[in-house]
């Protein structure tokens, strides 16, 4: 595998992977929320957001991976973020 | 020139990029402020650097720098953000 797929393949699977802890840092906030109308859930999920975006723009500026690929991740994690909290909107209106 | 040090070279030309890019954006906040004691400077600052530690941070763990490197590019800026802030000072005792 030439470098540079060899650079695309774990830039990708590096950030996928903080992707991942985004989701899992929101879900277990989540799990201990009623409703996540608290500022502090906001504040980490804003944080970790503008991070992992930070290094998505440099992985592409950095030519690892393309923009493309970037803003898959981001849309990948929106929608996991969005399952995430209407479970707990429909838990919220059960109780 | 090797895929690897091409690499290694490109991102720190981005980081030292970015890096500038923040006292840049300090230094014209300070310009216009007799004092940087206001809350606005300071979130700038940090969301600043906290993107930047999360790039160099993303560049090490892909391979593309070492955290000395990163360490560097790091402590550089607090030094010139330093010499920013202290030129500030003596600005605002002299008059």
């Amino acid at each position: 595998m030439p470098a540079q797929t060899e650079m695309n393949f774990k830039a990708l699977q590096l950030l996928r992977e903080d992707a991942d802890k985004i989701a899992q840092l929101i879900s277990v906030q989540l799990d201990n929320l009623t409703l996540p109308k608290c500022p502090l859930y906001e504040e980490v999920l804003d944080t970790q957001m503008f991070g992992l975006s930070r290094e998505i723009d440099f992985a592409v500026r950095a030519g690892m991976i393309t923009r493309e690929q970037g803003q898959q991740i981001m849309h990948d994690l929106e929608r996991k973020l969005e399952d995430l909290y209407s479970k707990v909107l429909l838990k919220s209106l059960d109780e």
